[in-house]
């Protein structure tokens, strides 16, 4: 197994440039100083960019090469979710050590690459960097949108619904379950909590669809879990949130985790997680649209709230704060 | 003096946004999922992406936070001065150790956000990630150019001209300097070598002029060096060099520096150097307007030789082969 520093840093930019697959929309690829692409007339460009950190973002054991490159592109994918843009071009910059192996970087590229392919998308430029410590991985993403189409988190009104996809704070069950169980939560009972932290698929198809409805005001996707998203949803907007609890039917998945765990599920479901679903805030009077977009594409979709004039959150009544992801937090 | 371990991410989030300056053809900044640009009509996109990684891109003490900044922005801007296009938006991801001062980084955007602002781009987005081990800076930069007008380092054609600007392998030197003599490299002699290789400038005010003329058929910008970017523009064209060493006018700094480092000057001047210079491949017939350009702007410009039928190099009729750096070799 040939390793980076065996084979030299041109010799592993040539496997991967030459891994990468087609790249609609280039007009010069790899090989030149930058890359040249072509953008659709007429429309505006969105752009993310997400890191991905060796002990922070990935246990190794856990997340394959192939399925880190899922998750980031996963990732940045999702924020292009919710802002209904289509992802077009991605450049990928990575710290590797000299001891990675070529085939688990080209490994990693790959799960990139087909996630990115899947919605269209693909890489156009990068960098390898060969470094000490702890391996990142950073990925910048640029889609298109329709002029003045693009989803934001300030555009919901009071009177605006709530709805929520797939199934909130499943991620932060499983990375939690991958901590305390170590080789427990490789139980078949935990494989759908720990896929929903390891495996994440963005909403992108979901927001290309509903775009075409115009009947979202706004949208956020979740990284910060449930409770604190739709906190920076109804600041951005300026009005508040009531939520209807019972209107998230429970999740049997998490209620189990939630006992083995020791914790409650409402917590686990509300609080920080990394679940790359996505709230939107839905005009009242298109809501049966929106069901059925959700359902022709068959992404679960759950209303359990609306806006309402003022600020704050109340969930079935009482404040449901949870605290936010914080990085450097002690 | 604050640590981000201190402050936290959010916080210091706020103060990398709050100090960012404005960002012309922004349609929405950042606080939302993403940013939102307003591409000019009929042009296409040039991106690029470079890292800088703490031990190996700077060592501490000869480059203050603001002079990496500063650093990392030229070389992503090099990369579109070659590429003749007009640098817009920027996206900055970041990984920091908990111990790093908040005025610190405030001080390294600042770096990053002067150095753009000079030439009309701004940054648009980013990411902050806590890390331990070795601190990473990542900057995509994208920028902008006519439909079909990107120079590209396959346009090259038997007869060119070959022009270098600025004074390849200072930076080389400088770094070596620095390496090799520590604090004996703080000595007045040396400023302006150390200058080169710590505090580069990007050619894109020359590029954008010369582009005007439609004189140059080819770029590449200096970061392996004379000898490896003439050979990566050769190649890349699918023809040879006749270099003049002797149109090359002796740089006394150099040969300073490689007295006092043992060293041959040829070496220093040819091998692998960051110097952020550009080679351009002219039309023969319009040197003349290219050198009016440039002594127009007051940027050094030697025209050192020629494009030939063929392949390979010839430096005065010698080859003159130096080895490429490569981030992985033993």
């Amino acid at each position: 197994m040939p390793r980076l520093r065996d084979v030299g840093e041109l010799e592993a930019l040539r496997r991967l440039i030459a891994t990468r697959g087609p790249a609609p929309g280039v007009v010069l690829g790899p090989g030149d100083d930058a890359a040249v692409l072509a953008p659709a007339a007429g429309r505006e460009l969105v752009v993310t960019t997400d890191a991905m950190v060796e002990g922070r973002h990935f246990l190794p054991g856990w997340l394959p090469p192939e399925g880190r490159g899922a998750r980031l592109a996963s990732a940045n994918l999702s924020d292009l979710a919710a802002m209904a843009a289509e992802p077009r071009w991605a450049l990928l910059s990575i710290g590797l050590r000299g001891e990675h192996e070529l085939e688990a970087l080209l490994d990693f590229q790959r799960g990139v690459v087909e996630t990115l392919a899947a919605v269209g998308a693909a890489i156009v430029g990068g960098n390898l960097t060969g470094i000490e410590g702890p391996e990142w991985y950073d990925l910048t993403l640029i889609g298109e949108v329709a002029r003045g189409a693009a989803w934001t988190r300030s555009g919901a009104r009071a009177g605006d619904l709530l709805a929520v996809t797939g199934f909130p704070g499943r991620a932060a069950s499983g990375l939690e379950l991958v901590r305390r169980l170590g080789e427990g939560a490789r139980e078949p009972q935990w494989a759908p909590l720990v896929a929903a932290w390891s495996a994440p698929r963005a909403r992108i198809e979901l927001a290309r669809a509903l775009a075409a409805t115009g009947a979202v005001h706004a949208a956020i996707d979740l990284s910060d879990g449930l409770a604190g998203d739709l906190e920076h949803l109804c600041e951005a907007s300026g009005v508040g949130a009531e939520v209807d609890a019972s209107a998230l039917s429970p999740d049997p998945l998490i209620e189990r985790a939630a006992v083995a765990l020791g914790r409650s599920a409402d917590e686990l479901r509300r609080g920080p997680s990394d679940d790359y679903e996505l709230i939107l805030a839905v005009d009242p009077a298109r809501r049966a649209a929106v069901e059925e977009v959700a359902r022709a594409i068959a992404v679960p979709l759950a209303f359990f709230g609306r806006m309402v004039a003022g600020a704050g959150v109340t969930w079935g009544g009482a404040p449901g704060r949870t605290a936010g992801f914080d990085h450097f937090g002690s």
